[in-house]
This record gives structure tokens, sequence and C-alpha cells, in this order.
């Protein structure tokens, strides 16, 4: 993935968030990607969970991919793309910035905020890709004190 | 402050806080700070807003504070201290990680999503500390484009 390029399609830029979290699986980190796009499909950052990688518990694939979009004078014409239903952190991130659509890779395996992004005004679209949905399950199957720590259950 | 100190009332946590947001305006950034403690009191990280001085749009003095404390096992017992109302984005990490109680230094220069964590369960408390409103207030006043920036209005 190129940051600059354009992605036109929805299965082009799922497929962005879907290499980032091969990369983060590939750094023995949790398999979770995301891109921000802006209106016409130009890549504007794309990243992946850290916790595992960095420590870091603040970078969740949709805070990374943010991140590393640097600042933005409005986020209101951008998509954000996810392999993974956003959490409820991630979802206040897309409400609090006002990003304007968020496609979702897998709510299968978890079901985040993006009911409540939809109530209020965000375009949702939800693929349920079934190579996402067996990455995940396989992960959380695999390591649930490490999933479980990701989303702050005790 | 130090962290692994105790600092054991409101008072002192939201010093805590206050000194983040002063050291934040210091280097010339948005002057927001806040600071996570465990339930004896004890310091586990504090920060503050760092969109201008790290050019970085993903750490609000709340995601700072979170991300410096390191990972978690259980965020339940823990208060997240904060010289300003925390917004959706900061409201939502508070409401995913679970974290018990919030101490709000003033909802008078911004109101962020402290009515929906008392909802959900999140222990709320406002202080609105005179000299906390006043330097927000007056720091929106003179850089209203970096302050809208900040909270994704257009």
């Amino acid at each position: 993935m190129t940051r600059g390029e354009i992605y036109a399609t929805d299965a082009e830029k799922l497929a962005v968030a879907a290499a980032e979290a091969r990369a983060g699986a590939d750094e023995g980190g949790i398999p979770i990607g995301a891109a921000l796009f802006a209106s016409d499909g130009t890549l504007l950052g794309s990243g992946h969970n850290r916790r595992v990688q960095d420590g870091d518990a603040a970078m969740h694939a949709e805070t990374n991919a943010f991140h590393n979009a640097g600042r933005q004078r409005s986020y209101r014409d951008t998509v954000m793309v996810t392999t993974l239903s956003p959490c409820w952190y991630c979802s206040g991130l897309v409400r609090q910035f006002g990003i304007g659509r968020v496609v979702v890779g897998d709510d299968r395996s978890f079901l985040g905020g993006q009911d409540w992004l939809a109530e209020n005004g965000v375009e949702v679209t939800v693929v349920n890709d079934p190579v996402l949905i067996a990455m995940m399950g396989e992960f959380i199957h695999e390591h649930p004190a490490l999933w479980n720590e990701d989303i702050g259950e005790d």
C-alpha cells in the first residue's frame, strides 16, 4: 500500500486494511488493520494494532491509521476502512472527527460501536469478508488473554 | 509529577493534569492535560495534547496519558483525570477500557461525552476550576482554527 495512491473501490480499500492486519500478524501482533482515505480514494494513512509490537495500548488499528494520516483540516469526506468492527474507542474517534463513512471488514468476531455511529449520521458498510472473519476468529481462539486486554475485558 | 507516586485527593490528581496542560502550553501546544491513577492514587501515567508539538492528531491529553501508562491488565479501578471534558474520542477510550471514574476540571469551555459515560456506569466528577476554565477559554478565543481542528469542527 502506498500513501497518496488512489484505491477506488471498497474492495481495494479493504485490501489495504487487510494487508496492514497481516503485517501486524507477521510482527507477532494482534491482526487488525485500518486505513483512512480521502473521498477520491487517495490513501491518507494506514496502520495496524501495535499493542504487542510497541507495548502501546493506545494504538488500535484505526487510531494508528488516523495517527499515520497526520493532521487533516477536515475528515467530513474521508472513509475509515477497518478489518474489524470499531470498538468504542475507535468509534469515538470516528464520531468526534466527523469521519463520514466507515467500511467494516468483519462484525462477526467483534461488534463495536458501528450502530451508534450509523445512528449519528455516519455511513456504515459491513462487508463480512470470510477470510477476515476466519483470521480474527482464529486469533481470538488462540490468544484469549491478549484479545481481552486489547478490548479492556477483565 | 512522578509516575508511581501517590496522589490521594481529587485536588492533588487534578493538579497533575493541570501541570501537564501548562507543560503543553509552554511547548506552544493546546493546553489540555490528563493523568491516569490507580485506585490508591498511584500515578500510572500522565500526558498532554501533542497536536502542535508532534503533529500528532491522535494524541489528545487523555489518549496520551493512557499511552504513557503502558499496558495495563484492568482499568476497572482506575481514575482518568482531565483538565477538559473528554471529547467523544476520549470518552470512547474510557468506555471501551472500563475506566471506572473520570474527574473533569472544566466542562464550561467544552462539553464532550461525559453524560454518556455517566449513563453507562462511569462515575463522573466535575470540578469546574476557575483557573482551568480561564486558561482554556483564553486559548480557544486566541486560537479558534487550531481548536476547531483538534475537535474535528469544519
